[in-house]
């Protein structure tokens, strides 16, 4: 049967990807730093397998997809959908497509290709060589937002970087007196919890560290813990602070000069792993802690800092994405700003995002927005 | 026939009312100081008329609908729908329950009372008397915030007040060298318009005169002109500012101890009203100045003033609503703050709102929010 791209044939092509996507989300958090995957495997307008990337090490989504058809017959019969390109080389698992033309499925469908430079449009090119029929591109925008991490990681050799802010409709996150807590309500706590365990690392400062003394643990939802990272130029932080508890991960970078061989053994001995790193102005060198959390496989970093770290990241240019609740509340002109100075002088020169459709959490509002 | 408040009756109901607030609408701008009101009158399920309170002195939502019915027969079969309570006294037209009365209308579905001391449950009272029967409730939120402007009027006799922003992300106005040309994009600007010719006054303090010489009329968009309200408590402002150039009504509020005769000569040459009020504290008594207005018969005001009048505002506990037009983007904390310094403390102690959905304009966002 010859594909008609007709209206009709696209509805039907995003209806099934619509489901790939949904499967995928469930490896969030489980998969890095291997891309979020599903899969659906469809004859005669009904699925008969689906499956996805459950962790990472375990097998792709294609092959669960694959192996959850009861009757292998159907196979010849059917059409895979995917939302990323299958993968042509082998890693920890065969390559997919080399399953999909061995298990004889004649139509492939993909929302995006995989930037990931052994795969890059190689999976798509051995399908069609094999005469596997290939349509692309369907649900592409929103496959790509779903992997925006692992497609950044691959195409910038860079963390993607997400900005969390929780403040006042005045754009505070603090009183006159510096007290936050608490400016949004538990349904909004809650869900920063939630995004915390989809990325890989959570980035504080030690101001932060010194203010609120956060744990930076998953805690209100379920999922798995992000690495903690800390930065602390000065070996300020004392090592009975929550970050350095051990109930997750943590990784603190000071600056190449902190030599307190005391305070690195105690942190050390903590489990914390501290690693020196240059100076650049008044701080670390923010573009070398990513490039070293890069380096260690790390796809996104969730940074809940301070209006310092906040301003310095994004006057570096390395911020992606801002999640920025806001609550229906003025503290006045005397609270804390968000964002330190960041010298805009003219309306036109500033920070410039793109926003997203807005989500309620109990009484506040989280907007989330997109570098320009 | 007897009515049974079903599921399915409540639905029916609520979509003839939707329609009365949907007509009533078509007012808003032109029938201040009376409310907006819509009226249609349903046979069988059909709109057999519909009107509404078209300019201030002209005959009422429940007149127009009954006029525009061809067949005066079909009356006493009709249910007349209407979002307010119809009126029972003599103002400037003849009492709409006695219209409905002498017309043998049966039924009449109502969505709120009219909080004006003269009717106040008397319109309902006397169509029960008469035999009609009235449904209440109908819609009633929806009503009774179409029109939040005439009901607090009544209610409290003091005008509504919205305060109305546009500022980044970060909650800044200004850049850090003062600029605000322009922070929203040209969607949210006529938004604002749209709002203006909606008010019956427009407020706005001598610092944004002195910074930006706005005009305050209604240009992007169709509407009419609301009153242009000036706080300048020493008379500083040069006559020849754009507010003072004769568009629109015009009036000033100035210290009981202005005495610059030749200033208040020109500025009454042009046309401008002025009002001496008392000072307090800092500047004019704002309770004093919302009073006058008042007692002129301004039912709303929109506040389209600097950080401190809207400050000034807040702590007085004058403010119903703010609208916060917020541009995708970031000045940083050397911006200039959206409000001055409000003394909170602690989060608890924060002026607290209520959201309503936001909007987009462009890329812009519109945050509503009701004081709590």
């Amino acid at each position: 049967m010859a594909v008609k791209k007709t209206r009709r044939d696209l509805q039907h092509h995003e209806h099934f990807m619509s489901r790939c996507l949904q499967l995928a989300r469930k490896g969030a958090g489980y998969v890095s730093p291997n891309p979020m995957v599903g899969s659906v495997l469809v004859v005669d307008n009904r699925i008969v397998g689906e499956g996805f990337h459950q962790r990472f090490g375990g097998p792709h989504a294609e092959v669960n997809a694959i192996a959850c058809v009861d009757d292998e017959a159907l196979l010849p019969r059917s059409t895979l959908y995917v939302n990323l390109e299958p993968c042509s080389h082998h890693g920890k698992t065969p390559p997919c497509s080399d399953l999909i033309i061995q298990k004889k499925i004649p139509r492939v469908v993909v929302a995006c290709r995989d930037p990931h430079k052994k795969v890059a449009g190689k999976g798509i090119a051995k399908l069609r060589k094999a005469g596997v029929e290939v349509i692309e591109g369907i649900l592409e925008k929103e496959a790509l937002k779903l992997n925006e991490a692992f497609v950044k990681s691959h195409v910038k050799n860079m963390p993607f970087v997400a900005l969390k802010l929780a403040q006042t409709l005045d754009g505070k996150i603090a009183t006159v007196t510096g007290r936050s807590k608490w400016i949004t309500g538990k349904e909004a706590r809650r869900h920063v919890h939630s995004l915390r365990s989809c990325y890989d690392a959570v980035l504080t400062g030690s101001a932060t560290v010194l203010a609120d003394d956060p744990r930076l643990t998953v805690r209100h939802t379920m999922g798995r813990n992000p690495l903690r990272v800390v930065l602390d130029r000065t070996l300020q932080l004392p090592h009975t602070a929550k970050i350095f508890n051990g109930d997750a991960p943590t990784l603190l970078f000071t600056s190449v000069g902190s030599s307190d061989t005391m305070k690195l053994d105690l942190l050390q001995k903590n489990g914390v792993e501290v690693v020196h790193i240059n100076e650049k102005q008044n701080g670390l060198d923010l573009e070398e802690v990513l490039s070293v959390l890069h380096a260690k496989g790390i796809l996104s970093v969730f940074v809940e800092a301070g209006s310092r770290l906040s301003a310095s990241l994004l006057r570096s240019m390395l911020v992606d994405k801002v999640y920025i609740y806001i609550a229906p509340k003025l503290f006045g002109g005397d609270g804390l700003d968000s964002f330190a100075p960041l010298d805009v002088h003219t309306p036109d020169k500033a920070f410039h995002f793109h926003f997203e459709a807005p989500f309620f959490f109990g009484e506040d509002i989280l907007l989330e927005a997109y570098m320009q």
